[in-house]
């Protein structure tokens, strides 16, 4: 059940309060009040005088609809604003590899706009015996090097022992795609009040993403946003994964949350990166991560989709053009 | 095998009569020359030297291939050029109405820019109670108000004993999703030189889509484009399909045939169409096909996905922004 | 709209008439009277008293529905009965090859208790260079072969004009997967009495095939049945398809027309479909169609599927085995 | 690399000690040593003449295969083997609901068969505000209830904090589909030495699933079995997933885990719950683990999916039935 108040007033509180003693899963934003769980509420005249309507959400995720939370998300790092038309450019090595190295693609992120560096330190690999990160370490290289170029820093945490380590050196935690649905992972970042970049699943629904989102809100932490991957199909000779640029749009009519498209992860092959990563700006996104290397035939990890120095800085070209022609 | 000559020679048709007693399929463009089914060849010093190389094709497709025809497909319409940059816009009704109907769309298809004028005479409807098409009426409306506005004709034909009336009516073929691997009619098609437009099955891989299109072009009919018109994955809720936009950029890695993108199909919602041409656009598709009407909640069909005039117009200003933008 | 009569009337076809005068689709199925296009009808006093009920179906499809037809479809073929519990199984090669081997292979076929024959004179093939099939002498020495054991044929018609050649020489039209939505070929065999087993598309959803079946029906054929022959997902490095056995069970729960599996195309690996035929008869199926040869490395097509002689016979025991089993 | 040795012999440890030195992932089970990340080894002549085969796996998985343990795993709990031929039957409520209801739905288990007492103490569930579980108190339920009738336990452990408390009370920790690539948790039940049951994801290829059960593994934990739970596809009207039953057959020919069916989850409705367990049996599963509840319209979770009492001890005599009419 969702309330819209016509303004805001004490009476909110006041619902809230009363509803809390159902007990409701009870959340006011603004003057939106939405209580979870609750069926009806027969509000006093007092309080009707302030009601402009109640209504049921038809939907499994409340706090992210739109219905309640109409304004967009708007998540403000050090260097970085997230949402509300605010373009993010997120680049980095896929794992981080070395001090220097993270320092170097560092530096060529940040000339091609970047205000995040990305890199893992924990790396999810399908294999056991491939590449599994610098763990702390990498850490430690990948945030002096985001410092070192003024940027933010995004990297993954994988399971709930490591949130308060990974979260000392992070601005951003991504949860993976293979994560999606680890609700206990979803609940400890949500109990901190660090950004989260959430990953869709590779067979996850829209709704399944927004429903996994609601475990990070409603868990108090409202800084999330969510990544557009690529999803699995039948179809995956010549790329990866089958990228689901309409899922941009579609979370646009569903969700205050920003979306940042992903194109190294969806297609897994470099030279359809950057007509992908255009098509997302044009699709609307908030955003890009892209992963860059600047030797990818000897990555540690994810080297075929890897942009090259100069292919990223052509296509953060292309990206702002698009951008700028949909203005 | 596929043998790339150094230059124009007598010696090219010498290779392909000597292929052609083998006996194997054999198609020269240009100074290449394709034998389908042959495993090796050993040419005559005379020929050798003319020979720049003999490749053995790994593809289950050849003629399809740029190892084959590395040049664009180019295909000239009365009003229309599709392929090798000509951008092309194809807009009309879903289904043909009535002929005051098809004649207002296609004032509204050429305002915004469309050379081919799209419509439904026979309607492949998934229930067999559905509205079918006006048949050789609405071909008529169709042709008629094409001319009307100097405009080329694209319709849908749904069977081998309908090439031929359905041919007299149009420019263009459409072979539906449905009938991606119906291969009689292919062949019917291929054995015409009316152009075909052959959209992508729902579940047709890339290799799918381009053995289809060699049946059309084995038979003698080089006047093919594909069209990407979104695949059938397990998300459907908020979208009637999964639109591949990558297969944009996988098809220009694989081939020389045009790329046509279909966002009315792919998404099947109105609202989303617009991001999507956009997006499709930017991928680097060759052309749009979509369809409008100006009164979708009475549309014979497919209403839900119908854009407006106006909507319609928004549109291809906005594809032709980002066309320019990446110029 | 489905009327259920209470008894054998006069009084239905009265009814029917004037929905017919609507105009509808109506049909009439023992005691019961689908109008499909018809929203209500106020019944006659006198027709009332004899009318046990009137319902509003929500499915797209009507006439291939328990709630239309309760009682199950049953097809007498002159060897074989098909539905209602009369178990059937259809082997033969993929392709007919020769006159000697067909004749060899039904021999094969008839010792595992098969009463249909089956075998491909023309091939749908994914690849236009693939063998295409021996066409009107592949169906003659069919026939004869089935002939020579006292066995019914199966094969497939791929298009409109060879309806009626084809239906000269066999007693059963498939539809092949790739057909599935071919609309103008469903209606070509709904005109006949000829019976028709119709393969599951690649991407069809239940509805979809139950659909494509009512394109049959409607045209007039009763004799249809369904084949589950497994669907496209993500999964395809060690099966050819996902085999979607719980179609079984589902189908049943929905229509009156017999299903018959076809794990050979399922799988499309020979160690397989033995466990696949047991799984399938344990599921529920009305009958089995699979692929055999003697000589499977050197088959015209699908030999990486066909069960040689030996593993045959070992299947179709290992099947009745199962059914008296769950008897 | 896999080596086979001829017989067993003192030398076998003196082969992994040298390559253990490499540094290699080295594991040895009776006379075969798997040493991963090498490529070659050259033996002194003293190991050669003990050393039948030196082969390179080409699978991503080694611990997992065939060729490096041709002997089907088996294990043994106190009141079950699973393994081998031991066909096992898994029963119990989807959650723990109460004291009294596990203790009678354990009653009901057992007398179908069941050795292994299923039951949800901790529910993944994809909404934050459904029934998330009754915690260490049902795990405790969970234990009394399975003691009191001789039984076993699984239950499943969501993430790396309760590995240790759920281990105090379970005899098999099950892994969920969520969590199947969830790489942290793998590990972390494969430093114990207590029996896993690894779920297939929903978008995991057969490949994936090996991959995770290779994390287990190489951990040091050998007691796993995997379990067929139905994949998610673009049909799921009438079914929660596609059960994908060649999976059996498939992994048969990969593994030697254990290969558990989960019909329940697989098609989560009730009345198709029994073809698929007896379909998952004619299949050659080595056993089935299913929902049971005696008021399924009042469960806490998966009501729609679960067998009442009677359907379940139905479905255990068909089970039963079917198996021995195929030894």
């Amino acid at each position: 059940m969702i309330i819209q108040f016509k303004e805001n007033s004490p009476l909110i509180q006041q619902v809230a309060a009363k509803l809390h003693a159902i007990p409701a899963h009870v959340e006011v934003v603004g003057t939106h009040l939405a209580a979870i769980g609750v069926k009806e509420y027969t509000p006093t005249p007092e309080e009707a005088a302030v009601i402009e309507s109640i209504t049921t959400n038809d939907k499994s995720f409340v706090l992210g609809s739109l219905e309640f939370q109409p304004e967009p998300t708007i998540i403000k790092l050090p260097h970085t604003t997230i949402g509300a038309g605010h373009f993010v450019m997120m680049a980095g090595p896929c794992s981080v590899e070395s001090e220097d190295h993270v320092r170097r693609m560092a530096k060529v992120a940040k000339q091609g706009g970047a205000t995040v560096l990305r890199g893992g330190a924990f790396k999810p690999r399908t294999v056991p015996y491939s590449f599994q990160g610098l763990e702390e370490d990498g850490l430690r290289f990948l945030r002096e090097a985001a410092d070192a170029e003024g940027m933010d820093v995004i990297t993954e945490v994988m399971d709930v022992p490591h949130v308060e380590m990974v979260g000392k050196y992070t601005d951003i935690f991504q949860i993976g795609a293979r994560n999606m649905q680890n609700f206990s992972l979803l609940k400890a970042v949500g109990k901190t009040k660090i950004a989260v970049g959430l990953k869709r699943g590779m067979s996850a629904t829209i709704d399944d993403l927004l429903n996994a989102a609601e475990y990070i809100r409603a868990n108090g932490n409202p800084n999330v946003f969510l990544i557009e991957r690529g999803i699995r199909t039948f179809d995956n000779k010549y790329t990866r994964n089958t990228f689901d640029l309409a899922a941009i749009p579609v979370l646009k009519k569903l969700t205050h949350y920003p979306i940042i498209a992903d194109p190294s992860h969806a297609v897994g092959v470099t030279d359809l990166v950057t007509p992908m990563a255009v098509a997302a700006a044009a699709a609307g996104c908030d955003g890009e991560i892209v992963e860059i290397h600047d030797d990818p035939a000897h990555a540690f990890s994810d080297g075929p989709q890897a942009l090259t120095p100069d292919l990223y800085l052509d296509m953060t070209k292309k990206v702002n053009a698009v951008r700028k022609a949909l203005q």
